[in-house]
């Protein structure tokens, strides 16, 4: 089988939707937050603890396992799943965006982007062909076209000449792609553009993709820009494919993802703040290096149900961080992406019941930002 | 109830004891491998894996924790037990090795040792008196002695004044130690001089501990003075009471230390061979770092019946050190700890049958030593 979506309903007010996702990998409901594996592997976490907080599907990076350890050991090992050892889906990217926000020295031409590996400084050369045949080799559920995401600021003939070409790759991937059972999704470009956004979500959904990644958001831009390129894109793309915000994970950023429309998101946020030390709660975050956790004997969140939560203390998890020990980032990484779980199954649940602003509106009554 | 140890039988051609010690926090069969949490964690693995492998008894370390986060804290969190969430026994030394081989500037007289911590250079005296203050704060099933361990070499005079002072300080830890349900382990020190072995051997017992730790070995000796030092010490002991080869974890010094009536042992090895690369296996160590298990999808060990062996390749380990990701500093320490305990389970197995001459033989021919 390949993968398949079903749209089971729309929220009154707002545009979040409710939506299951089945690949070949599993089914499960959308909204969802996919967690980064970028390594074939969600830093610190197994995949026995990634089911137990509610993980269905994983999102891992084309450009790292690319350079390390190569599409063909993974290929030889049987693909992704079994050489991690997850047995959920997979998104792969296309390492458009890792090329464009790690890679030295690249240049880009019609044909692909010439680059150099940031571990050895190696030369590399992705075309839209050859990303086909590495996330065939990773065999993913969802593969990515390959794309070019501009920075931010970028003036608009730039975007615009960017756009065109990311559309003429898309449509490269589309006749390269041929791995049965992995469905390819197109990536909406256009900057902070509205018309550049809306031509590219419209030329795509001509295009008839199984799903969209929306990419080039949450680059520097400020939030409200994102919210509104959002409010242009999501109405133009069918109704019955999967809409992916890539990059995007924020506890904030989901919940106005999902008002507008948005069906998946990734972010390496929740094991990114486990390795700085910061817990997310639903009034912000705790940053556990603070001295007046030294000795506070209650967990991170008290009405948290995770593992770490239920065993270990915010003085405990302060001790550790401060003595340097591994233990800490697997105990806040579960937590945090707990949370983000959590908030999406929320969200679902809100949805189906026609409620989602309320939702939203308990959601920020909570929230007092940062410490 | 306090500690409990009864003499379940001996081996018949060598000295090797099967035993059962009972603690508060459970009961187990010597001999017996005690993983070491350093900081309060066994670095990378969590107190349910540790179970899962079969581990009865931890071993954690006085001076690390002392310095950070203070015995304070420990206390006002209900002891090491519940801020580490490890319901098993836990065994604390006294940190007199640590202040040794650890902290700059030291200066032992009659009173204790003084030492600036290897973290920040404050100052600290540690007395017999204070020490066992501390493991009370601290909760441990077993605590230790403070000892001062003589490094290799090290004069004979030196050694004879260095091992009069511990015996002198086992006697005052012997008075001041009041903690109900925390036995307290005389150690034996005399460096590699048989007399004083013995002599300190002879007067611990007297002293009637309920268990012995045999210490200032495996610091630099040759092995075979080492197994020399075990062969005058463990007679001298008393039948009925547990001895501790205390730092000790080499897979080929467990089995000659069992052969010589050592019940109890630690080590930092598996762990730290793991955070290096290395996976213990029954024909001596696999460094994956090298470039020929790339692509071999094989298990570390194919009768290893571990975690990691269960569900990953020697190829995906390697990735994740070449990757230097988290994840694999905690399968190789649950495979290595693995590997250990089943080492231990099969001498106990075979004392129990009376043939664990035949099990030392046949570790040694499946023994080809590193790589």
């Amino acid at each position: 089988m390949s993968m398949k979506f079903t749209l089971l309903g729309v929220d009154r007010k707002t545009r979040a939707r409710l939506g299951l996702l089945e690949t070949p990998h599993g089914s499960f409901e959308t909204p969802v937050f996919m967690p980064v594996g970028t390594q074939a592997t969600v830093k610190a976490v197994s995949p026995e603890e990634l089911k137990e907080i509610g993980v269905h599907i994983l999102l891992s990076n084309t450009y790292h396992l690319y350079l390390r350890p190569g599409p063909e050991i993974v290929r030889e090992a049987g693909g992704l799943h079994p050489f991690m050892h997850w047995d959920g889906s997979i998104l792969t990217d296309s390492g458009g965006y890792q090329v464009f926000s790690l890679a030295p020295l690249r240049s880009i031409g019609e044909e692909g982007v010439e680059f150099r590996s940031h571990l050895d400084g190696s030369r590399h050369f992705f075309s839209p062909e050859k990303v086909m045949e590495i996330q065939e080799a990773l065999g993913s559920d969802i593969a990515m076209v390959l794309d070019e995401c501009p920075p931010y600021p970028a003036d608009y003939a730039y975007v615009r000449e960017s756009g065109e070409r990311t559309l003429r790759w898309a449509a490269r991937c589309k006749t390269a792609h041929r791995l049965d059972g992995q469905a390819l999704f197109g990536i909406v470009q256009g900057g902070i553009y509205r018309d550049l956004r809306e031509h590219s979500a419209r030329t795509l959904a001509e295009m008839d993709f199984p799903g969209y990644g929306i990419g080039g958001l949450s680059v520097g831009e400020p939030k409200p820009l994102m919210y509104e390129m959002l409010e242009y894109v999501t109405p133009l793309l069918p109704a019955d494919r999967p809409r992916y915000l890539m990059g995007v994970g924020a506890p904030e950023d989901l919940i106005e993802g999902i008002a507008r429309g948005v069906d998946m998101f990734d972010c390496v946020l929740p094991t990114r703040l486990a390795r700085h030390g910061s817990a997310l709660v639903p009034w912000g975050r705790l940053n556990l290096r603070n001295q007046q956790y030294a000795r506070d004997f209650r967990p991170l969140d008290e009405n948290c149900t995770c593992y770490t939560c239920q065993h270990y203390s915010r003085a405990y998890l302060r001790h550790l961080i401060k003595a340097e020990e591994l233990l800490v980032h697997r105990l806040l990484s579960i937590h945090n992406l707990h949370y983000l779980v959590r908030l999406m199954d929320g969200a679902r649940e809100a949805i189906r019941q026609g409620n989602f602003s309320a939702y939203r509106q308990r959601f920020y009554e909570n929230w007092k930002g940062e410490e």
